[in-house]
């Protein structure tokens, strides 16, 4: 099969897409003939040389894919060769097969492109499990999403929403009005408002109950001032620092917490668990039109460099899918 | 009525035993003749002028107290004139009476002396309510507990081993002994030893899953460390510092969390349900005799200033007592 590899990290432009081993289905695995991947700020960290896949993971980006499944492995039940599915990875969904765990494997929603469905199991996956797993987040409650125009972002306003919260959502003004769209009750244009002072107005002055932060460092001290009394900070991405002061006088008088955590790095149990709770909880909202997957373009999976230019720009808005066919 | 005010901010000497007016137990309130208080940490920071007794709580210090039920106000149902129990309080707890809302009074437990009664409610509802409601701590976890010979200490050692925790501890070397007797598995002479260290010998490199910590600052880069993954930080004192810089890879690499809380600023009804929480979980554990008051001494009350210098050196175990009989 074809893959794209990393001969060394760098650039887009190491991308390579050569021919490299056929995977083989593992006890408990099931193989996929890829249809489509999605690009993830990960894999443009991975590429770099930043993120190395996990022990077991496959070598070549990719964190999600869809397509139809090839073969399985001993000790597997849940799926059939031909089975439409799509499925979190742990690495490896840039090429042609990849070999997964049967827990972290979902149907594609009914109504759902085939092709489209490679944008869904990242994201559901972890806005679904932070809202509700780590952060609890209530109808009636406030979410301030940062980088509303991303996968996570586009898809945490529509799950929000479909949660019963008011969204609030930083972003870029020229996708203000596709964020709308999908929900978002409050569009904040962070490079000439301060998000802060902005989730203050909307909120009378309470503040955020939970906030789904990338930017970990840079946006600590803004997001503590943001919270709640009660609120819960959750950082998924450390796009801008990997530290900062934290104000325990402040967060002590809100009785707030910061957590940071990372659905990659989750065990397999509890990846399962996710990937469990999402096709009962998130997948009929999928299935009703409440929640659709955004995808930005479509890019050849052999011109995965591209694709990652794109993503580094932040010009894009939702998913940018890489397809093998 | 006699109570000790605070008339300027400063030393232990400013406390002053002096006559002032009754107070009077409004809507939901219930009227206390206090038998005994104790001193807590917040109590000498109200006194320094650092932590100002909330809207509506009574001036003078004091957070807990025991006695019996002398007067009840219009709208409380749950107690009668003569009862004898121990309370919650936002303040007031060093006067000869206070007025409490009736959702923060428990029974004294039975086998339990009135006047020792009066050590119980704070530590009880604080550990339970953070051990249970926030860090969610579960059998056969490792929970660290910073100033194991403190109130919170003696209290959260055996609460903890009574949820089935491995409990490790910080407390000077002459003090663990004691710490033993009252079940820690693990006593770490926190001037002479890294605690880091020690909590990671202790669990096989794991780290603790839940910590508890009165120190804020000076520890939360060694608490991090400390964590295992999936643990939970808990910080409910900021004796060593309001702010410090935190380790956002470090958290994220362990999916843990940082929480920072207090009971004091809590909502009326978040107090009441911990009451309740506590009344039904944690009661019949004293009343087993699983968990005892750890009782360092009893003070007059018109000597409050002697065990304010007493908590401040620290050559304390357990709480102390200010008596009024």
């Amino acid at each position: 099969m074809y893959a794209v590899t990393i001969p060394q990290p760098g650039g887009p432009e190491v991308l390579t897409w050569v021919e490299v081993p056929d995977p083989k289905p593992g006890t408990g695995e099931v193989l996929i003939d890829v249809v489509a991947s999605a690009v993830n700020r990960a894999d443009l960290l991975q590429r770099q040389g930043y993120y190395p896949a996990p022990p077991g993971a496959a070598p070549y980006p990719g964190l999600e894919c869809s397509g139809t499944v090839a073969a399985t492995g001993p000790g597997t039940s849940a799926w059939q060769p031909g089975d439409r599915v799509c499925a979190l990875l742990s690495g490896g969904g840039y090429a042609q097969r990849v070999a997964v765990p049967e827990g972290q494997v979902l149907p594609v929603p009914a109504g759902v492109d085939l092709v489209d469905a490679a944008a869904l199991p990242e994201v559901a996956c972890t806005v679904w499990s932070n809202l509700v797993g780590v952060a609890h987040l209530r109808a009636g409650e406030t979410l301030l999403l940062h980088g509303g125009a991303s996968g996570i972002g586009t898809f945490g306003i529509q799950l929000g929403k479909a949660m019963g919260a008011r969204v609030v959502t930083t972003a870029r003004a020229a996708k203000h009005g596709v964020l709308r769209e999908l929900g978002a009750d409050v569009t904040i244009d962070y490079p000439t408002t301060d998000f802060v002072a902005a989730v203050r107005q909307a909120t009378m002055g309470r503040g955020a109950d939970v906030i789904l932060d990338i930017m970990g460092g840079s946006y600590l001290a803004r997001n503590v001032s943001a919270l709640a009394t009660g609120g819960r900070l959750v950082i998924i991405g450390l796009q801008g620092g990997r530290s900062a002061d934290l104000d325990l006088a402040a967060l002590l008088a809100k009785r707030a917490s910061v957590t940071a955590t990372t659905l990659r790095s989750r065990p397999l149990a509890e990846k399962a668990e996710i990937v469990r709770g999402v096709s009962t909880e998130v997948w009929p909202l999928v299935e009703a039109g409440t929640i659709r997957p955004v995808i930005d373009r479509r890019v050849p999976m052999s011109a995965a460099a591209e694709a990652h230019r794109l993503v580094e720009s932040s010009a894009h808005t939702g998913k940018v899918l890489l397809t093998t066919g």
